[in-house]
């Protein structure tokens, strides 16, 4: 999401082109994406879209970029607080029309060469972020030094976005307080068990 | 997977036609599938296909039925070797060909009015019995009777399932051996969290 609550943004030029062409994308599929179908979902003449992007592939992976998880954004100071604010990033991202997108993502990733770099470069960023998280966890002593940091995040991220995806349709968009209520559980219960494998 | 290492069936007809079912569907999705293109990969007459299967949802559904995760055959006697594996027919449904289909599936129930049913009674089948595991665990009083069920699989299936899901297509298949042990550390970490936040 561009806008979370609380942090309005103004929704530029180049957020607009974002939004339409992820969720032209996510709706549609990489078939029903065009540079001129984003053009006319942002209201925008087709040509200075195409001054900057040569493909439907780079303005997707641009529109991506603007409109993702920004997991790298996340430095509260604290790794519990950090977490819950990852899990929330990733409500954010897999609720919606963008989160139709960020699926569609993984299955053609496998599927349509054009989209295998732009969901690995996603991919690595994200899991990047999300690892220097549980590291300064570690540099801060909150978390041990041996923490299994592939496994935390997996329950963490893995539990959230199985939260987002697992729910019907008609139960979308997701509560916001619920879903934070529930990251909030979700970190609790895994940096608890990992507190009561390992003492710190 | 319909042959579990250790558990060989007899691949009849019935599997193979599922198996090419779900296969053509992940790779080439809703708009490559048909009851022709199935017949053709599983070797077999078109017309006896037509005979069971008017539509090409129908023929999908039965497929998934039988290539799924089939969660309701679970029932070692303990939570724990319950979730584990739980966890395994996780791996397997979302590893390989069968894997693609399962995400496709998520993506196209809300865009595919024809499998959005095929998808809800998936879902609902499998959630139901993950959460009788849990209930026979209460019941043995193995776990609190206040278990949060839904925040305990959550943080299991979306962590197995994000393990599968997050594997670059280079690194697949998955290893079963490591995929095992990353299922039984996951189950131990989140029963550990749930033991140390609710005295049994």
């Amino acid at each position: 999401m561009t806008t979370a609550p609380g942090r309005p943004r103004a929704i530029d030029a180049e957020d607009r082109l974002a939004r339409a062409a992820v969720e032209i994308y996510g709706a549609e599929g990489w078939a029903g994406l065009s540079i001129g179908s984003v053009a006319k979902r942002a209201r925008m003449g087709k040509s200075s879209l195409y001054l900057r992007w040569s493909t439907k592939g780079e303005l997707l992976a641009d529109a991506f970029a603007i409109f993702g998880a920004h997991v790298e954004d996340v430095d509260t100071g604290r790794i519990r607080s950090d977490l819950i604010a990852l899990s929330m990033k990733l409500v954010d991202a897999f609720d919606g029309p963008a989160g139709l997108a960020n699926l569609r993502l993984q299955v053609d990733a496998a599927t349509v060469p054009e989209l295998r770099e732009v969901e690995r470069r996603m991919r690595e960023t994200q899991v990047a972020a999300a690892r220097e998280i549980v590291k300064r966890g570690i540099a801060r002593g909150e978390v041990p030094s041996n923490t299994p940091v592939g496994l935390l995040l997996n329950a963490v991220c893995g539990g959230v976005v199985n939260y987002a995806n697992t729910r019907p349709p008609e139960r979308r968009p997701l509560d916001r307080g619920e879903a934070e209520s529930f990251c909030v559980r979700l970190v609790d219960l895994v940096l608890r068990g990992l507190a009561a494998s390992e003492p710190v």
